[in-house]
């Protein structure tokens, strides 16, 4: 009990492949993540009604943003909007927050042009360490942070170690500053993560904490676990070979569908391919 | 499980006696209301995160209202305000909904004037019978419904039965004339409910269910019971031997401090007395 | 000054034609319609603040709605969404209250299955006839009224007495139902409006006020008109010939571009064409 | 119409003396500040509707906050918490926006313990300069910064600068070091400001413009101006002869109730008593 109470708890969800509504892959699952902001079985905190995000890319390379304060299950624009859109490349996420302003510029995911980036987890003891780690900001994109969160912060620092040109060094150089920012301030465990990021072509995942003991990531091992999301979706039936859904916690109830992430380890999703491999912060 | 579903589900808590500082009784106490907003131990629904409102009396006889459609656990504004004001008589309810919108008009406590009201329950199958309840209304009140729901429109049919005179009849009759519109549409168990209403002076509160399985209603023994919620808060041990909480869910973990209403019963309480009634529904 | 006080002022666009951009309609147009929402220079109040609203069909019959209580002008969400939405037929909206609750569920457009409906104007001295207007929409209708105006009243209304089978009649059965009510209640001038109402294929839009001093409405001459807007957009100058709106207010600075309806006057856009007729109120 | 495009623009009042009614203060006043959120006369926006907030002084010495993000014109909850809240200190705030975000932790006042700080004006081509201001600001007020406007990075500069011990020259060094970075940057007027900020004792306001073109700022003669404000208000009456008012813009349409400020003036309101004195930046 008293470690969820110094938790801060989000969902999320990385969607890649054919076109899909957004309603059928937001509400209509058993167990979707907007079901999750209610009741999440994995979650520290059992719910997340602070705020969520959606980011999903349409024509052209920038990915629109629908960022709301109110919680997930009582949002009706967010129901619209889902009716309506359709993308080949979604991000979503439910926030739970322990303090920190509940605003939309403090949800994810967070965008700089065709990126978008979201997170769950925290970097702990965040006020200590939050002016170091802003100093190290590059200043052309220190302007840019408009909210307070340990997440968006994280991003541009990503950025700053060159997230653009190659992903993964960037976030393990990221990564590894901010430990050792934190060790520097006496905090035994600086990072606790599962990320995702991507270009609008490629998607990204992290799973990694200091401790070794990291927030849950699965992906789906294919595009039948996801028809069987919802049997009589003709849309979810129709989604191509290479659609995949990585995400912080199953939806649905199919058993064998997912496929854990292990401990410290990222991916990368690529058309249909996933590809594994281990993650290892870096000195910056 | 489907038992939840059908289910509108809230809670409420009603403050009479000495000035009391809010925050001391809002967010102070062990399970809280504004904690039973993410956690409630006997709701129907776990949450209660679909907005919430306060109705406090301070100078004067009309009450000011706080209504806000985020969840109470998250808003600054409520956290602030309860900070620095201080009434001697005090509603404050939290929301779940199942269906009607989540705005400001539909938050509870709702005001007439002097008076306020508030309802935990649900007028079964309300789109059915709505328009009958409506044209109920007395052409006076009517204009000045605001909302959508069945327990803003349950308060005017109690005005239009006269509450305002005598509050025990003219809500035994708006039970009655709702069960009586409900049976004629081929509802089993048209009223679920605890109310809670006040003019600023008395506090009158019902606990009834036509199915006789009604929603939980407690009241506090004395005010050794307030005090204990939060032994080393001195404001709360400076409260008058008079002060007085009824509420749908106990605060605290004091064994013997609250006292449950029992089934088809109102209480009134008037400085600390408190006097129980039977309480049956009359044919309008 | 006074004039201005008792006025219920609203500013909405109606257009169809082939799909068209979002924030290329709502946001880029010199005078465009968000602008307008800071600095109206036809409408009675010089601000429209009080929320706003945008429906817009995609994919099937049923249009989208995304509504918001904060100023168009200032909502992120709404930039996001229209930058990334296109479509043959959009109504949006923004509003002036002078009292009822600035709420979602009051902005326009409002929406039944896959029928659209806005209003500029007032029902003169609503809270004296609201009961009546109220008692008159058909029970099928009536649990579905979700806020407080009395343009959704109007609306319901308008499908009572048949909106979905034949617009102009129905429209003009409504008006003289209000005139008929009003009047019986001592109220000189019952009607002011221009109201926008569409199934997805045809839109009509009226002129009309009992005074004789109707809210102004104007049409787009051709498509040469909306080319005009924004002269170095591509997507306008790429819009179809029949392209058409019908606007409250005229966008951009172009003489000659708008036509004014005159008083007392309906029009029904279908495709390109344009068709005028006498808007004559029907007694019920 | 250029000129009115590049500026920030906000209202502000703070009110000392004997308890004051919020409603009294805020709403009644002919021009009051709620109005001017909808109607300007002075400032460089016509309008105000990017959100506001108040600080009120009550029981103990860290004075309350209500930030809104909606236009006060139609906030009830501000009309509620003021009809109900009296206080000796009032700061009460509307903004104009000119890109960041529309949200609570940007509404002024900003708060620090028993301060409160707000402002109208600009720190000019603030992305250029936000990094190097932000890194000067103090360790320990670093990671207090909520928002991300201009106006709360200025509030940690000046605590950064000891506003707490000694507020003009703070002020005077905080402005200094804004104007060195600024010019450091190529920009020609680094700041255009009226502040006002208080320990809940003394208020002191400033007004001043690198250009020395500054924003108005005026304060009312005596008591017998805000009596007058309001001639059948009571409680305007009875107000101490202590009271005063500064205020960006006059209430009212007293002739000779306010006096303007000068250019590069600072005064402080202690009491009733009003002492002004140059305004001169620092080199920090």
């Amino acid at each position: 009990m008293s470690f969820r109470r110094v938790m801060i708890m989000c969902r999320w969800l990385a969607y890649s492949g054919s076109p899909v509504n957004l309603e059928d892959l937001l509400f209509r699952p058993v167990r979707s993540l907007v079901m999750q902001s209610k009741h999440s079985r994995l979650g520290a905190e059992e719910m997340n009604g602070d705020g969520f995000g959606v980011g999903w890319y349409s024509r052209g390379p920038r990915p629109g943003l629908f960022h709301s304060t109110h919680p997930a299950w009582n949002d009706r624009n967010l129901r619209e909007l889902s009716a309506l859109a359709w993308s080949e490349r979604v991000f979503a996420h439910i926030r739970a927050s322990t303090g920190s302003a509940v605003q939309e510029t403090n949800c994810h995911p967070f965008r700089h042009e065709r990126w978008l980036w979201m997170h769950n987890g925290m970097i702990s003891d965040f006020p200590r360490v939050k002016r170091d780690l802003a100093v190290a900001v590059a200043p052309e994109f220190f302007p840019l942070i408009e909210g307070s969160t340990d997440s968006e912060l994280f991003f541009y620092l990503a950025l700053t170690f060159g997230l653009e040109d190659d992903p993964a060094p960037a976030v393990a150089t990221a990564v590894g500053f901010i430990e050792e920012t934190g060790r520097r301030h006496g905090i035994e465990h600086p990072v606790q993560m599962t990320v995702a990021t991507t270009d609008g072509d490629t998607t990204w995942a992290f799973r990694y904490s200091t401790e070794g003991r990291s927030r849950s990531l699965f992906y789906s091992r294919d595009v039948s676990a996801l028809r069987a999301l919802h049997p009589e979706n003709p849309q979810l039936q129709r989604l191509s070979p290479d659609a995949r859904l990585v995400v912080s916690e199953p939806l649905g109830d199919l058993e064998g569908a997912w496929q854990e992430v292990p401990e410290s380890t990222f991916l990368a999703v690529r058309g249909g391919g996933i590809e594994l491999a281990p993650f290892t912060p870096v000195a910056a």
